[in-house]
């Protein structure tokens, strides 16, 4: 039977939602690899919206602003239309799940980069993860993602965020365990089942985060 | 010496903007072929914002309404922010052009989504590309991209939308020459050097997607 991978998105663009590249590389792994995926997003607003040619904050756009805009509608460019709203989402129907970087990841679905190791994930997206955990199904976390993994699955959890001495600091005082890793490479922690690469947070060129985020899906699928 | 490929997008999200998995897949190509590629996108509005989740275009965000946005910021998300603006690129720089797909063609870059075979392609746009195809450099246009091939490079020219009846007629009728085409391959005009694949004109997975366009990049890059 095919495998089902959750890939939980927290927008669409690497300054305000899901880094695009970790996203579709994501998909396009998990389909040569003949896995079923489901591109899965809370239902809120985004903290903010990045102007993605200038690189400043959009006027009026942080929550409830006019220039707003919905976590849930934006993921679903990433998903060509195919988005499941977080709420109806069932961790049961999933045999992993996976969630690209960006800052997306830092922004919308934490307080990490206003609070860094202060910060709060969001109820549901925390809920959702830790129940892969529990069941003892794999989880990959790519880029930013895995600076916030001692509060998104659990304290003690080996990964990596490649070699950011800054985002590493954070991790360990959230209650990670860090260990550098090459843009190519991923870090696994067998005994909780957490995958993680350095993806963007090292990547120069999409090549290179190809190589990793490639070695990412296919270890979470040989260990579901 | 490196060979540099222009590449036009039309925004971010397929149906208002530049196909994501095409786009994506097109660098990714570009990349692990060791050609430079430069994201270029007009500074101008879009001609609306659809709400990808539902599939509805979103109140007042035709040009100038409250909730419209720029062609060139939301391609700066596709780029991670290295956008340049089309009025500032000059093709004497590329090699070779690439249009991705998504409704930002028939919609941003040309009027074809409400006028058909009577649509208009932007004079900035079109000249931008014509350069091309005046100094005998390839042109890879994808999904949608080739059914305004007449007005955008010039008549006589044969290309490939996949198996759709109504888009071919439309193309014929601007005149163009269309060959029927499976999602894996590619039209190629040697006299014109004009490179074509349905992609998700008939792609049902990003896999299929992959193989025709990296075709496509390939034979583009072979041609310059």
């Amino acid at each position: 039977m095919k495998k089902k991978v959750a890939v939980l998105l927290s927008g669409c663009g690497v300054f305000d939602g899901a880094e695009i590249y970790e996203s579709v590389l994501t998909l396009l792994r998990l389909d040569e690899r003949d896995a079923e995926y489901r591109c899965i997003a809370p239902d809120a607003l985004q903290m903010h919206v990045v102007d993605h040619a200038s690189g400043e904050e959009v006027e009026d756009s942080r929550e409830s602003g006019s220039a707003s805009r919905s976590i849930l509608q934006e993921a679903a460019r990433l998903a060509r239309g195919d988005i499941l709203e977080l709420s109806q989402a069932s961790p049961d129907d999933y045999d992993a799940v996976i969630l690209p970087g960006g800052f997306g990841v830092a922004k919308n679905f934490s307080t990490f980069a206003s609070e860094g190791a202060e910060c709060e994930v969001r109820n549901d997206v925390r809920q959702f993860v830790q129940a892969f955990h529990k069941a003892g199904k794999p989880i990959g976390l790519m880029c930013i993602a895995p600076a916030i993994t001692a509060k998104l699955v659990a304290p003690g959890i080996l990964c990596t965020v490649g070699s950011d001495p800054g985002v590493e600091g954070a991790l360990i005082a959230m209650g990670g365990l860090h260990k550098t890793c090459g843009v190519d490479e991923i870090i696994v922690d067998n005994t909780h089942k957490v995958v993680s690469t350095p993806a963007y947070m090292l990547a120069s060129r999409i090549t290179e985060a190809r190589d990793g985020i490639f070695k990412l899906v296919d270890k979470v699928l040989d260990l579901s």
